[in-house]
């Protein structure tokens, strides 16, 4: 290879600087959630905003694409997934991307998110959609004009534009009719599941569970499975999330309701899914394209994986049903493991996303994917999108949501302005199972692991295959590379038709 | 005035630019204080130091200077004391301070800082003084520099210079006669109550008071006399602080221990007192001179007017006893309210700073007022400090430290670069006294405010009189102002006189 070493060295001192300022501002947005006082937001919307500029402004800068420009044109084929070859041909496409978005458009749309999030905040304790919609227009606006900068002179959609930010190489073309395939055997799965004479006693899960018990058990949990709390944090916040502040500092976040116990564990034990990723990078690469995740549909696999593969499955339970008894003495008294079990893997149409089970849950993906195509596109105006959220629940789910509280603010996304991030979750959970199978194939004996409390060879096995190669393959390239197959449903409708049948006596 | 208000603007905006980055960096200081992981500090330290640097930057560059040198010739007489003219005037002072120092020696010292503290905290928990060491000798051969170059060409010493950023225009010269007098005076007071055949029963303290029910208490003590929770957080942390996060967003950090109330309790009432004065101070200045806080020995002034003045006060008990019984039954069973009033004032020389009462706190301050000195001019090296620290306390107050954990590695300030620092806690306590002299003299039925539990009048005096003033006054202007004197020993030696001596039977 022969690239300009000293070039290469200056482009990455450039970039480190530059996720010096992301990741303050990142751990301001962090404290934001936390316990930031009330009044304090307007100043921190301004404070992240600064940061956020002088990030973009070490991003983009017409001598450092240059020089990025002249360091690709020294790469040959010799080591394409090398760190020296990740690190240029990733930063080269990032500032292609974000040369395309002047700084005052950056500076406004980080502002107008920091609010955005205080104002769902709001909004949502009340339950008053009014309070959130002008500032929800506003985000759509910004990122409606985002979207378009970046697909100028490309075939991209606004939107397809904004989806590549979270998903590189995704189409819409592409998705759309795999998720219309997968709508089809989940609504068939669900229709028997529902029709089912076997059924869990879900209220088990809503009985009370004191939340300082549930912190603690948690806690537990998440250090259990491999979650670094020397490296990490756990905390609460009202929309769960997991962010990193360095490379040795990564914070997870959960919440709890004393009335369901499943809300508060496998929130954890998601957010500690994605936080293992993001301990498992290379730390001497933080900031720059080795050391960071590939895209957020690899993300979520890794959270869901955690969650649900494991999280969901008989062996794990084994183990922690003596500790869970403990833990929550009077919720759990006569409560045999299978029924616990079954609970856990209960299947009904809910409201809440994050609450939603494993089958029904791409459900409620599927439904924001169509809503924020048309809100970016302009053919669903604000006003119009609590009824239209209502009536596509009402279609897909056969329920509807007694107040936006709980329907359209449930989640944080768009006041954040994430849109295009919705349909990372589904291809996360297709990842997830895939994924899954592959390890299982790979260590026959894996789940006897999970019922002695060990986790360490699935992390491990998830750490080789996936969390050490940052960007140094495509999200599509270490799917294949760790499965042997392209991406596919079949691995999620095998997982879950497998583990279902059987419990609801199909 | 002919002042140009054009530049003017661009000067503040430059200003609020800086601080929108100084106050990021106080935010990361504070997580790190609060809850980082212990793994993160590094990257940290890094963080801290690229924030800084970049508000340096923006408070230095020539172009800068010469606008302020501009608008600084265009100043009249007219009205010193004015918003404008103290920005100006104020700014102009910190661009002269400020220029004089490479950029490249603030990020040092910042990493350095940041890492010190690290060690610090590490080497108090351990005690173990040689961890330190190596941080400690790093941080003075920094600041010596620092002082060096701030002082040159003027009749200062390097540790003058370095005590002129937290109380401007103070001089060794003058403080030595003062401190020595007040040395004089207490230690013939103490010694006087030290023989005193009444004494209070000081184990009261050391009873069990269940941490819980201590930061139940003390967060609502906080409230009480006038912190504002909507603007401001009450943590926990190794050495107690107040900073500002935002002009709406101040934090207050304590520590508590079980088996000693008065440390939790009047450090909370301490910080509540310097977070009050934060919160006092005018939001639409923040960051700019008339919106920022005029020095330590005031600021310190209003932390120990509160803790002192009104939390040691009877009027105060009167109306606390009731709670602080039902808060603690235990540890306050058959506890008089005149033998708690009593306790509270106990006085007897210890070990710890921060516990000591406030007849011998002073004492500690001249140790450390002298120990710097001798650190920063040479004439003590790092090696030789801890005996040396033991010999001092060992002379004045006629007491060893059993380890270096209770002896030299008490306090941060070190650790963190403060040298030049302590001598404005003695300030602040000689300010306290007069200041609230003066609120009586003008209020003469204030203290009947406190036992019916309220303290608005008071706030409100002080807010007036000091809080939104800024930087407009000096510290010296302000005490004559707001009492009609040159600040002096005497009220404080006063106030100590007429509560001690009957209470001890003198």
């Amino acid at each position: 290879m022969t690239v300009d070493l000293t070039t290469f060295e200056t482009v990455c001192q450039r970039m480190r600087q530059a996720a010096l300022y992301t990741s303050s501002a990142d751990a301001l947005e962090w404290d934001e959630r936390t316990g930031m006082p009330a009044a304090a937001g307007e100043y921190r919307a301004d404070q992240v905003a600064e940061l956020r500029s002088a990030a973009h402004a070490l991003k983009t800068g017409a001598a450092y694409g240059e020089a990025l420009a002249t360091l690709k044109d020294q790469l040959d084929d010799e080591d394409p997934h090398g760190d020296i070859s990740t690190t240029i041909r990733e930063l080269h496409r990032d500032w292609c991307r974000d040369s395309r978005l002047p700084v005052d458009l950056v500076a406004r749309l980080s502002v107008a998110t920091v609010r955005g999030q205080q104002a769902w905040d709001a909004a949502r304790k009340n339950d008053r959609f009014g309070d959130f919609r002008g500032a929800l227009e506003q985000i759509i606006t910004l990122k409606r004009d985002v979207g378009q900068r970046l697909a100028e002179g490309t075939s991209s959609s606004a939107y397809e534009a904004l989806m590549d930010e979270y998903e590189p190489g995704a189409s819409v073309a592409a998705l759309t009719p795999v998720f219309a395939d997968l709508k089809q055997r989940l609504t068939d799965l669900i229709t028997r599941i529902t029709d089912a004479p076997r059924q869990p006693r879900v209220e088990l899960l809503s009985r009370e569970y004191p939340i300082d018990a549930q912190r603690r058990f948690s806690a537990q949990i998440a250090h259990a499975v491999g979650f670094d709390f020397d490296r990490g944090r756990l905390d609460e916040t009202s929309h769960p999330f997991c962010t990193t502040l360095g490379p040795q500092d990564c914070r997870i976040l959960t919440r709890y309701e004393a009335n369901w116990f499943p809300g508060g564990f496998f929130g954890t034990l998601h957010e500690a899914g994605h936080g293992m990723y993001e301990q498992g990078l290379r730390d001497d690469w933080f900031g720059l394209p080795p050391g960071s995740y590939v895209s957020l549909g690899i993300h979520e696999s890794q959270s869901r994986l955690w969650e649900n593969q494991v999280g969901r499955s008989l062996p794990f339970w084994k183990w922690l049903y003596p500790s869970a008894k403990s833990a929550f003495p009077d919720a759990l008294d006569e409560v045999s493991l299978d029924e616990l079990y079954f609970a856990v893997n209960h299947v009904r149409p809910s409201m809440i996303r994050v609450e939603a089970d494993e089958a029904t849950y791409n459900l409620h993906i599927l439904i924001r994917f169509e809503l924020e195509q048309a809100l970016i596109s302009g053919d669903l105006s604000v006003d119009e999108l609590p009824m239209a959220w209502n009536e596509q629940y009402q279609r897909c789910l056969g329920i509807q949501p007694s107040n936006d509280a709980e329907g359209v603010l449930q989640d944080v996304h768009w006041s954040a302005g994430l849109f295009g991030y919705f349909p990372t979750y589904t291809l996360g959970n297709l990842a997830a199972a895939q994924l899954y199978a592959a390890a299982v194939t790979d260590m026959p004996d894996l789940e006897h692991d999970f019922s002695r409390g060990e986790f360490e060879r699935l992390l491990h096995w998830l750490c080789e295959r996936v969390h050490r190669h940052g960007r140094c393959y495509s999200g599509a390239e270490l799917i294949k590379n760790a499965t042997g197959d392209e991406l596919s449903a079949d691995h999620l409708m095998d997982y879950l038709e497998s583990k279902l049948t059987p419990l609801f006596g199909l």
